[in-house]
């Protein structure tokens, strides 16, 4: 199995998975093409969030605002996967959550614990190793579409050698030093948690860096966010069509949400954005 | 197989098609997941239009305004298909159609006759029941994302029992009752039908619940929609460029148009708008 | 295989899926189906950009703005591959380009050597035959949606009789005459290249007819493009974030773009514009 996800849109990602087929016969699913253009955190975050619900594959990610430098190609494995991509940081959150386990990876209990996933050395507790190669690029057909001509087809040969021992192939060589990227900590103080909005999602929940541990016993009750008094509820259907909440989304942070509405724009908030949760 | 529809948008969708995959070798296939947000009108009015085409599958559903509330989640049975998802009617009119027939399932022909198709029970004449059993929930991973956490378990656990026996696991109880959708009648008298808009599409077409058997005998001439000339065609491309018509689309029901323009701009209507088709 | 490319939205093309796979077992693929509306010599370009990539397949494509009328619907096989489509030159540039051969088929190279591949003889030279057939098409459920009605069932058709034969069913005639359609020419004289824009892609890229030969020992340079002076550069990340280049895309041709930005804005052009290439 190979996935793909990108900020392609249509139609580059066919001539990826015209590449693909044309070297492997593995199921191809799509993760998402429209990731914010050239936004490496917001990519690395949803891919944090969804590729550890996936058996293990090969995950193929273009988001490359470098294509054609000489940044270079990467394919990292984790257990029983692979990520291939730039080596701008876009894969690592990805194989850091694959590495902690993909159980329920972003189950709310766990990340109530602690007050920044990055910075917890227990999410990959007995997980296994992340390891880093370099891909050989070859000379490629055309320096702004890396995706078409060195990414897809180091997935594809990824895939057919198999995860356990791709590196075997000459076409792939230990990296010594890989670009890392790693999500605002937020701060919890007494009862008061500061953070940022990671990223809207397209029904314009406002997710932060926020645990959503900080909500614990608080629902049902109101909560101050960014200084006005909001509800605090486990569902958006909670309060009434067209009013605000706060409450704990699908990837266990804090969300700032409206219920049949956008929260970003009830809120006022956008991507990098300063969040504060405290009681009331 | 087991096709997925929704209004998540993107990523969300991803995560759901890693869950099936990690519990069944399924073929997954798309419908739709940029349904109107929250829209379970739409959402069942093109599951009606779309899912009787299919070959028999597990359609998965997910278009739930009310997650982490106790709306129940639903798998419904109906012949060599299933629907899984939230029981706020979005599944009824898919399966009824389901029941009625997949050869042809909205052919123009059909639909001409009767005035609204809801109302005819001829439709499930014959057909096989509709029969819907409550999911049992256990306890989410979250209560914002059922999709992922609910659903879409459901619906692999659906196909790898098998559609014909599904509920003999002690995860599936009979419904007693479940939430129906149905789609408001028109009116035909004389010459005249009074509907109303059910949904645009993406080409701006106003599709109506008034049936298309109000056209026949007049195409090539002009009828009155809300009361001014509109040329009734069998074609977009009878008329020119920008110019209105009414027709019957592929649904079979009366559709308002602008060839190779936007008709709800052009007829000043949106969905539950009221339409009238009269003789000129 | 199969491939799926039309300016549909969504959800129509899902209808087109289900009848294909009440016929066939072949393997899906969405190349697109955001196609510009309607708009045949769009898709025209991105098909033939994108299909070459495909190993041998059955292409289907609905860009079909005379649904309905008396426009043939065409089965063409060019070697191992068969596009099927309405007749108004949406597959023809394709089944050339699939004809000139699928390996690298756009790389930089080949098309830096002339001025415009169309003019080009010998991008076919010892390729396959583009032959082309009329589809039968019975009698439609609908006169709005023959990519359901007719354009999927015969593509599933050609897929099960096999693209080496398919013609030997009684629902294929050999056509006689099949509308082409070319895109323009540039002129290349002196070191001055005039061409213009013939697509948009979603990054904001400015596709032009113009070959990237023009480019040829100027990259690292500043050009005169419509009269202002820009870097011509290898990659988009030559120039600081927000700054407009020319370059040479995936596709062999000048490009007008913007790193990180939208190259159509800040040159102020769009589909069918004017542009030159000059030395400074």
């Amino acid at each position: 199995m190979i996935t793909l996800a990108s900020d392609f849109g249509s139609p580059y990602p066919a001539a990826m998975k015209g590449v693909l087929l044309g070297r492997t016969d593995a199921r191809l699913v799509d993760v998402a093409h429209d990731f914010p253009r050239q936004d490496v955190r917001a990519a690395a975050f949803w891919l944090r969030e969804v590729l550890p619900w996936f058996p293990p594959a090969v995950h193929l990610v273009v988001v490359d605002p470098g294509v054609g430098t000489d940044r270079a190609a990467l394919a990292v494995r984790v257990g029983d996967h692979a990520l291939v991509g730039p080596d701008n940081g876009v894969l690592l959150p990805a194989a850091r959550a694959l590495a902690a386990g993909s159980d329920e990876p972003n189950g709310s209990g766990e990340e109530a614990d602690g007050a920044g996933e990055d910075a917890d050395p227990t999410r990959e507790a007995g997980g296994p190793a992340v390891e880093a190669f370099v891909v050989e690029e070859g000379d490629p057909a055309s320096s702004t579409f890396h995706g078409r001509d060195v990414f897809a087809p180091a997935a594809a040969a990824v895939h057919e050698a198999g995860v356990a021992g791709f590196e075997a192939g000459d076409r792939f060589a230990p990296a010594e030093d890989v670009v890392d990227l790693s999500f605002p900590s937020p701060t919890v103080e007494g009862g008061t948690a500061t953070g940022e909005v990671l990223v809207v999602d397209g029904f314009g929940n406002a997710v932060t860096n926020v645990p959503g541990g900080v909500l614990a016993g608080r629902f049902g009750t109101t909560v101050r966010v960014n200084g006005e008094p909001v509800p605090a509820e486990r569902t958006y259907a909670a309060v009434g069509a067209g009013e605000r909440l706060v409450t704990v989304g699908s990837h266990g942070n804090v969300e700032l949400a409206v219920n049949r509405g956008r929260g970003e724009a009830a809120f006022g908030v956008a991507a990098g954005d300063r969040v504060t949760v405290a009681p009331e």
